[in-house]
């Protein structure tokens, strides 16, 4: 077994039932995770809005991380932020801060919120209110910054901080007035309907981007009165095909955070990258990290560029693949797998190896080349553990020199350490 | 060999040219088919749009059909064009003109227009400017009237001669305003994007409707100052997502034109159903319609409906199949398939039996399923007729009582009869 470290949580949990069979357990998290309806509801400052946010407090992806194992690209997003705030006036102060332990970093998803690539949230960020209406719980994610040198690439210089700007006082209010317009925005459908349309939602959301503003545009019509402002925001959107990632993320996150707490299942419920560790949360033992180093992956790279220039995956994307999306649904998507390298036949035969898996099959998100059969839905470790089979996950590949950005994409798997251990760990509690 | 009649059309044609294989002249036609680059370029009034477009005449779907042989949807709808142009006053009045030979009846084919399902084209009506940049020639088509009781399904009542008023007083400006600020709308890069994400273009463009929003939408809210009359637009557009078929068939029409007249060449370069007959015409003998009566198709039809109640398809829509597009292309767009009844195996061994009777491949519609090889393009009479294996349409199916619109769909196969005549014509044109 490889190494892998656990960060216990501080959430009490009930013990295993003794009689229930462990499919059973997995299962019923499937089944939470599957009947999931996802709307998006408003957009809210981050402070007043997530759960136990505080004022000096940024929000990263992944597992949890200390200032000085960050990678440079994280710390370069959380210097942004913390300039973007006011908390510091200098790069330098911002890195003496957080040296410090002046500023509070805690992993995004430990708040229901979702970071994707190196993205970080802080106080003042306008966040999309996500909510899970079948069991009421909610999810955050901010709007994305679309392309160029922005804070999700470590960037945290003058046009990150424009950017960010912009959206803060253009974009999340006119996104906010439309969405009270609309009274909200129904994300299962656009998604379910993406899928069909050969989005994967993680590599690929062209299709969900194009409903978004389908969906939205008559609303922000109506409650922008600002036309020329209107217009780039709809240009903003149309020229930035992964423009709903954000969305799809927090979505998953909404979506998983349900399955969480059934004792005995080794379904997994979180997962996530710091772009230094790779950590898995599950079902039965909810709160505690099942944490393992991780490495810069295989991939596409673009001219130029190596392993040697890019940073290990980093953000919350996975949380896609734990949903049913991204690189599990390859079979309806083979030209995403295409544009990795592979082949139609390949790509099937993802699906299919990510079926070996999982816990279940997805009833919202169904494969047209496979006549529709749902997608695999619900990592299960156990069963990662005794095949020895990792998932496979999307991966951008981003530079590891902050705010260079995407240098290649690639389906990486990660450490089978965290598996195992979490395997270890939940076999356990269903043998007490 | 079944019954077929000739119109013969008034073009001068060359002789074919002895020496050269009839596969080099049809792989001739196919590559023009598949060079052509389309754009949206403008709105205009029919009259003044259209050539030979006359101040009494109306432009209907499919070859040549006189009044007294029309079906009742498709004079439903010369009723309401003529209401709606002021022509006549009452319905009596149109019948009476229309039978009194007042008004003249042309194929829109006959003037690059097209015509889907049942509509036609007045004089006054807004249409749709297509340009095929490769080639520089134009073609036409109304803007899609929406879901209800509409005059493409023959209605002629209130609400129909409402819904047109709004598209050429609102609809069409505001499009006319928004395509000149863009300069041009790419036509030919939104639906080959759209085949990616699972539209066939004829049964369904969804993804293609959702794209013209996302291109559209900036320009039409920096020209259009009227907020609630944008977000009508944008919600009528939203909520109907065959909006784009109108925009696929012009483009479709605009792409098989060039085709026309390579001497000796018996590929399909127009085709379509006037509700009577369905008819086509091939490159070497461009001009001439082959026709051949038609009956209700086969299909699956909505509760309570059956084939007693259906009009025979109606409309140009079969141009999309003459495209490499439409039932040509399921498989790459299974779901299309399944809702039709049928397996994702049956939508890929369709489009096999395609490829037998077809001429070429698409280079700009590839099928992410069979390894992102190009759709079948370009229909080969003399191969449809040689095995015997007719193409496949997707049909709307119509009811026969004017307005009361779809009642079912289905893939059909139109008679044999008028591709063994018109590959006969051919044949003895290759040997003179």
């Amino acid at each position: 077994m490889g190494k892998c470290q656990r960060a216990e949580g501080s959430e009490v949990r009930l013990k295993s039932p003794p009689d229930i069979p462990v499919e059973k357990l997995n299962a019923q998290a499937v089944e939470r995770m599957a009947r999931g309806r996802i709307q998006l509801m408003s957009v809210g400052r981050a402070l007043e809005t997530i759960p136990r946010m505080r004022s000096n407090m940024i929000l990263h992806p992944g597992p949890p991380v200390a200032w000085d194992h960050m990678t440079a690209a994280l710390q370069g997003a959380i210097v942004g932020a913390l300039l973007y705030e006011g908390i510091a006036e200098t790069e330098d102060q911002a890195r003496d801060m957080s040296i410090r332990g002046r500023v509070i970093f805690e992993p995004g998803q430990d708040h229901h919120a979702v970071c994707p690539s190196a993205s970080v949230i802080s106080p003042s960020m306008p966040v999309l209110i996500i909510r899970n209406e079948t069991y009421n719980n909610f999810s955050y994610c901010t709007l994305n910054e679309g392309p160029g040198r922005v804070l999700r690439y470590g960037a945290f210089k003058t046009e990150a901080l424009e950017r960010l700007r912009w959206i803060e006082k253009t974009l999340a209010p006119v996104f906010r007035q439309a969405i009270a317009a609309a009274g909200r925005i129904d994300l299962s459908n656009i998604m379910s309907q993406a899928v069909q349309m050969g989005d994967d939602l993680n590599q690929q959301t062209r299709a969900a981007t194009a409903l978004l503003i389908r969906v939205m545009s008559p609303h922000m019509a109506r409650t922008c009165s600002n036309r020329e402002m209107l217009a780039q925001i709809l240009s903003f959107i149309d020229s930035h095909n992964p423009f709903f990632q954000n969305l799809a993320m927090a979505a998953a996150k909404a979506a998983l955070e349900p399955a969480q707490g059934i004792p005995g299942s080794g379904v997994v419920t979180a997962l996530g990258s710091n772009g230094t560790d790779f950590g898995i949360q599950i079902s039965g033992l909810a709160g505690d990290w099942f944490v393992t180093p991780i490495h810069p992956p295989d991939g596409l790279y673009l001219p130029g560029y190596s392993t040697l220039d890019a940073q290990p995956v980093t953000g919350d994307g996975a949380l896609l693949e734990g949903y049913g999306l991204g690189a599990f649904i390859l079979a309806g998507a083979p030209a995403n797998m295409r544009f990795l390298g592979g082949s139609t036949a390949e790509a099937v035969q993802i699906t299919q190896d990510m079926y070996a898996i999982s816990a279940g099959e997805s009833i919202q998100f169904s494969i047209p080349a496979l006549d529709m059969r749902g997608s695999p839905l619900g990592i299960d470790v156990q069963k990662v553990a005794a095949a020895q089979r990792l998932p496979r996950f999307y991966a951008e590949v981003i530079h590891k020199q902050p705010g260079v950005g995407p240098v290649g994409a690639g389906l990486w798997q990660p450490p089978l350490a965290c598996f195992e251990a979490a395997a270890a760990a939940i076999r356990q509690e269903q043998s007490e």
